[in-house]
């Protein structure tokens, strides 16, 4: 504990304040952003956009959420020297993935969740059907977006972009994940959840769109292979930690609600690494991941302290 | 009905014939096509692929549909050379989509589907999360197909091609067309359908995508600017007239069904132009669309024929 409140509050102040500074730059200009590709006016090749759907898709983009992944893309990619305005573009088209997602997730038949950031969920706010549009609608918008001459100049950055997003996003990452998240619940029979599949289905679910955002912003700066592995590595150990993290905090937060909730009866049903390790293992592997991620980032210096606070932030709290 | 007759068994048998070969060899490449992209075995960025959901995807996606929108693509395409191998790929990217809103249109909350080409629907046969979770990657497949090399060795035919797919398929188009059907049942409150508004929902749920699939080929194909034109013009009429002779069939069908049901009564409730402009002049208006399709390929000569073809067997049958 000591050690986490160092990192956080310690005498790398400037690094934390700096961070905290550019994830509230890059939280505006994500709003903004999004709120101008979801206005009314039809674009090139669309004939007309419903009202009620393009409200459904603001409700669920607008108004919340840390842009965890926006900010990723953006701070990576300037690594290598790209402008913030020019990393935008693809750093929205992650968060409309991770939007859709969110819609989804919380149907009836998925998770059956009202709320969502205090406020109701699409389905609440609007219906069935219409959540069902909009996550698709936002899905679609997604690829429209990265797939645009504003994400880069160069076509083939677009298209690997595109693709890239696609495999973390798909059967192969994000919606495999959450197949295998709903079996875990036993919804299709006994299913074996020993560590290994916890952690592949954690790599899957929330881990997949979290490295490609790190790998999106390497993408978009061209960086070498070898930068470009760095990289890659800091990603998924940050795509763990979050994931870890959040199931910490679930189970901190239900066991403090349930007053006399076990460990172990917290975690029923729930394929989380909290469940399988325990929560001290737990929290200690969400600090072995931390570091990890940082050492990830020695060749760059000081000029990756901003993504250093980023995976330090991560851990430390619900995004 | 005689004038009908005459194109589709008269003295221009060859190109019926011809038209039917082709088709019959793009539905089995199609077939073979997605069953390779749905195996098992994770592609680079993918982590693993479930059984469960691989299993829904080509529950959806292999063993029947008529493949007309890669027809399309693949056929257009040819008019400049690209060879049937070359445009495969992107064709089956626009069958992807297709089937995933298929699969998604039949979900309980949406049309309540239980039969689909005479099989249960994905939701029936695996259950309704399954069945969302089979749609999203379906979409998400889609674009991770468009994207890949294998669709153009030109990454900005690919980019072009990704964003409009997404165009065609999403807010502005398919999705939003989705959503406006919906209101036209009455679920949000009544609305005005006037021949206009069901003009607009009809060219966005099913044309917008028929349309992109001409659009496509002319895009692998590098066409000029004035056969690009052209090839719109026959795309939106084909559109448009596939619709209407799938209204008709309905109409006619569920009347011989009823035994006694109106013309007026079997319209109740459903946003399509026989509602609106009854059986006869509907009737009239599809064959003035394929005259239109036809008369838009002008400039092509002989080479198009397969494409008046299909101009024909659109407007002759359900497909």
């Amino acid at each position: 504990m000591e050690h986490e409140a160092t990192r956080i509050t310690g005498t790398d102040l400037d690094p934390e304040a700096a961070f905290q500074r550019r994830l509230g730059a890059v939280v505006q200009a994500v709003e903004e952003r999004i709120a101008a590709l979801l206005d009314d006016a039809p674009r090139r090749g669309e004939i007309a956009r419903p009202a009620r759907l393009v409200a459904a898709m603001r409700h669920a983009m607008l108004g919340g959420g840390k842009r965890l992944r926006p900010f990723l893309v953006i701070e990576t990619a300037a690594l290598f020297g790209v402008p913030f305005a020019h990393a935008l573009n693809g750093a929205c088209a992650l968060e409309l993935v991770h939007g859709y997602s969110l819609v989804h997730d919380d149907l009836p038949a998925m998770d059956d969740d009202d709320l969502r950031r205090g406020r109701p969920t699409v389905h609440k706010a609007f219906d069935e059907a219409t959540a069902i549009l909009a996550g698709d609608a936002l899905l679609t918008l997604a690829f429209d977006v990265a797939a645009d001459e504003s994400s880069h100049t160069d076509p083939a950055v677009r298209a690997a972009f595109v693709q890239g997003l696609a495999r973390a996003a798909g059967l192969g990452g994000m919606v495999g994940g959450q197949m295998i998240d709903l079996a875990a619940e036993g919804r299709y029979g006994d299913v074996l959840l020993d560590e290994a599949r916890v952690r592949r289905l954690q790599a899957m679910k929330t881990g997949a769109l979290i490295a490609f955002a790190v790998d999106a912003g390497a993408l978009l700066g061209r960086a070498p292979l070898g930068d470009r592995q760095a990289l890659g590595a800091y990603g998924r150990a940050v795509g763990a930690a979050f994931q870890i993290a959040d199931d910490i905090l679930d189970r901190e937060s239900s066991a403090a609600a349930m007053g006399k909730r076990t460990d172990k009866d917290a975690g029923k049903g729930k394929a989380t690494l909290v469940g399988v390790l325990g929560l001290e293992r737990a929290r200690r592997e969400r600090d072995t991941l931390v570091e990890a991620a940082i050492a990830a980032l020695a060749s760059f210096g000081a000029k990756a302290d901003i993504l250093r606070s980023a995976a330090r932030f991560t851990a430390s709290r619900q995004s």
